[in-house]
C-alpha cells in the first residue's frame, strides 16, 4: 500500500480534521433570544465584574490552544506554519479523542521570540490553556518560560515534558523491573534538543542523582566553552562528579561512545543507529534503553537484546514499549482545566508519570507503559494531576 | 421567566456553545500511523511546496476566525475581552448552524490598533477568513482596512458589512414596494459608527445618489471642524448638494430634526425614542424606516405607522422585518471559502444583497427580508458571493 498517496487522499477527503460542533440547538426565535440577543448579556455582564468566570461560563473552561511556529515539525524541521497544520490539526483531534477536551491549533506567522511571547498573550483570554508544539530548541525554553511566568492559564511545550513525563513513567516501572534504584542508577542521555533538556530535569527533579548529557559533539561538561546559556545550565545539575573514567581522577571530556560506558540508562533522541551494539555491551548489566529517534532509532531494538540490554522501549508502534506522547498531554491538560490551575507544576508532572507507570498494573520488559489506545489513560493522568494540584 | 437568570444557567450548562468534533475516527494503529505519524508528513511536505495547498489538505479551507477586543460589545460597550467571549462563541455558533462553516472565537488583550493588526496578521496563517466582529469606531475601519491590504484571505467587519448588506437587501425590497428608485430616493443615515459609514458607502455603491448623514450633533458637513478622518471622508460623498432646505440657496447645518425633512428613507442606529412621530410625518409619503436601536428602537413601529411611514424595520425578532446580519454572515463567508477568493469586495456584497432580497418572492410591506430561520438563504447568499467572485 502507497502509504504516502492514501494518506494525502485522506487529508483531502477530510480536508479538516476537526470541526466545530454545537452543544445545544438554536431552533427558534425564543432559542436564539435567550442564548443570544439579548439575553447573552447575562454571562457577558457577569464575566465583566469578574472576569475568571469566564470559565464557567464559556469555552475558556475547556478549551486548549495547539501553537506552533512550524519551527521544528516532527522530522521534517523548518517547513513554517502552513505546513505545520495537518500535524496541529491532529495534535487538538487526539486531545478531543481521548481526553474530550477541546483543542484548537494556532500557527503563527513569526519565528521571532518577542513577538511569538506577544502574540500568543494577546489571544490568550479565550484559552484555557497553552500547548506549546514542534517550537524549534533553544527558543521554546525562553517561549515557554516567559508565557509561564506572565500569563494565568497553563503552558506546556509538549515536546519537552509531554516527552519527559512517558519516559518517566516508563522508567519507573524498568526500574521495578530491574531492581536498580533511581538514587543509584547512572543515566546518559543524548541529545539536548527539547525533550533532552526537559527529560534530564524532570530525572533530577524526581530524584535521579547521577546524569550525563551528550550532545551532537561532546559530553555537556564546566569546562567547554561552545555551550548556550541552556547547556551552561546543565553544567550545573549533571556530571557533577566531573569524572567519566573511573580508572582515572582525571575530568576527561569524553564523547558518546565513552559516555555510555558503565552506564544503566540510555535515553534518547538523537539519530539513528547512534548506538551500536558494542556501545551497549559497555553499559553495566541489565541496561535499559529508551531509543526514541522515529522512524529508525538509534539502535534497533533486537541488536540491543543481543548486546545484553534488559529493556528497550522506542517510538515506533510495532515494537513494544511505545513511547508516545498521546498517553500524557490529553490527560494533563483535562487535570489542569477541571481543577482550574494556573500551571502545571513539576510536582504535577511527577505524578502524572507515576500515575502512568501504574496503570501497568504487571510491569514486564514487554510492557512498561500502557498502549496509546487505552483511552481509559487520560483520566488516570488527569486524577494524579488534580490530586497533585 | 426570568431569562437573565435561565441565560445564565444556560451558558453555566453548555459552558461551552461549541466544541471540536472529529471528522474521521482515530480507531486504531493503523488509523493513527496513516492519518498522524509518520504519513501525515505527506501533506506537510506538499503544503511546504506550496502553502496555499493548506486550503485543500487543512481547516484552513472552511475555517474562519471570529476576533473581538471587546471593545463594543452589543450595546454594553467597552467590557473587555474575557466578558465579550460568550457573544462570539454564539456567533461561531451560528456560522456553524447557518452555513456548516467551521469558526472558532479569538478575544484579545489588548485595544490598540496597531497591536491587533499584528496580532490577527500573526495567526492568520491557520485560517481561511477573519471576522472582526465588536471593535469600536473608529479603530475598527482603520483595523479592517488594513487587514484587508496586507492579507491574502477574505477580511469581514460584520458589524460593519453585514449589516450594510442586509439593510441593502431590505431597501431593494422596500423600493420595490413604495415604486421608488435608488437614484432619486433622499436618504437620511442617524449614526456614524461602524454600520451607519459602511451603510452609507455600501448604498452609494449601489447607486444610491443623495444621502445626508447625520452625527450626535449635527449634519455631517465640509464646514465643520470638528470632524474626525471617517466623517471627514464623509463630507465628499454625502450631503453633496450642500443645501438642505429647499426654501433656501443657504447651506445650513442642521440637526436631526430638519435633516429627515422631505427625506424618503431614514435608516438607522442610533439611540431609543431619537425619531418622533412629527419628525416621521415631516418626511416624504411612502417613507421607509429602518429603526435598529435595539431593544428599543428609535421609534416603535406602531407610532412610524401613525405617522405615515409605508415600510418600517427593526432589530426585533417581534416585530416584521427583522434586520439580522445572522442572515449574511454564514452565507458570505460560505461563499468566499468555497471560492477561494482572498477579498470580500463591494461587487460581491452587493451581489449578496440582491440575492437575499429576491430570495422573498412577494416582498410586501410586512416582508422586505427573509426570517432569520429560513436556513436556506445561507446558500443564497453564499451562490451570489460565488458568482460574483
Amino acid at each position: 500500500m502507497d502509504y504516502k498517496q492514501k494518506s494525502l487522499e485522506l487529508h483531502e477527503k477530510y480536508q479538516w480534521k476537526i470541526e466545530t460542533k454545537l452543544k445545544t440547538a438554536i431552533a427558534n426565535r425564543d432559542d436564539l433570544s435567550t442564548v443570544y440577543s439579548p439575553w447573552v448579556a447575562a454571562p457577558c455582564l457577569e464575566i465583566a465584574k469578574d472576569k475568571s468566570l469566564a470559565k464557567k461560563y464559556t469555552l475558556k473552561g475547556n478549551t486548549v490552544a495547539v501553537i506552533s511556529d512550524g519551527s521544528a515539525v516532527l522530522g521534517l524541521g523548518n517547513i513554517g506554519p502552513e505546513a505545520s497544520l495537518p500535524v496541529m490539526e491532529w495534535k487538538c483531534a487526539l486531545f478531543k479523542e481521548f481526553a474530550d477536551v477541546n483543542a484548537f491549533p494556532i500557527v503563527l506567522d513569526t519565528q521571532d521570540t518577542e513577538e511569538i511571547i506577544r502574540t500568543i498573550k494577546n489571544i490568550a483570554p479565550g484559552f484555557g490553556g497553552i500547548n506549546l508544539e514542534d517550537i524549534s530548541a533553544p527558543r521554546c525554553f525562553e517561549i515557554e518560560e516567559r508565557l509561564k511566568a506572565e500569563l494565568d492559564i497553563p503552558v506546556f511545550h509538549d515536546d519537552q515534558h509531554g516527552t519527559a513525563i512517558v519516559c518517566l513513567a516508563g522508567l519507573i516501572n524498568a526500574l521495578k523491573i530491574t531492581g536498580k534504584k533511581k538514587e543509584e542508577i547512572k543515566v546518559v542521555i543524548n541529545g539536548v534538543g527539547a525533550a533532552g533538556v526537559a527529560v534530564t530535569k524532570l530525572l533530577l527533579k524526581y530524584g535521579v542523582k547521577d546524569i550525563v548529557v551528550v550532545d551532537s559533539a561532546w559530553v555537556i561538561h564546566k569546562w567547554r566553552k561552545d555551550l548556550n546559556p541552556v547547556k551552561e545550565m546543565l553544567t550545573n545539575v549533571t556530571n557533577t562528579a566531573c569524572i567519566l573514567d573511573p580508572t582515572s581522577s582525571e575530568c576527561i571530556i569524553w564523547g558518546l561512545e565513552q559516555a555510555v560506558r558503565w552506564r544503566d540508562v540510555f535515553l534518547w533522541v538523537s539519530a539513528p543507529w547512534v548506538l551500536t551494539k558494542e556501545m551497549v555491551q559497555s553499559m553495566n548489566s541489565d541496561s535499559i534503553i529508551f531509543a526514541m529517534a522515529n522512524p529508525v532509532p538509534e539502535i534497533m531494538p533486537e541488536d540491543a537484546f543481543d548486546a545484553g540490554a534488559k529493556i528497550i522501549a522506542t517510538g515506533r508502534s510495532d515494537y513494544p514499549n511505545q513511547i508516545n506522547n498521546v498517553l500524557v498531554f490529553p490527560g494533563i491538560f483535562k487535570g489542569a482545566l477541571e481543577s482550574w490551575v494556573n500551571d502545571i507544576t513539576d510536582e504535577m508532572k511527577i505524578a502524572a508519570a507515576e500515575g502512568l507507570a501504574s496503570a501497568v498494573k504487571k510491569p514486564s520488559a514487554d510492557k512498561i507503559i500502557p498502549g496509546p489506545f487505552e483511552k481509559w489513560i487520560a483520566d488516570i493522568v488527569a486524577n494524579a494531576v488534580k490530586n497533585a494540584a
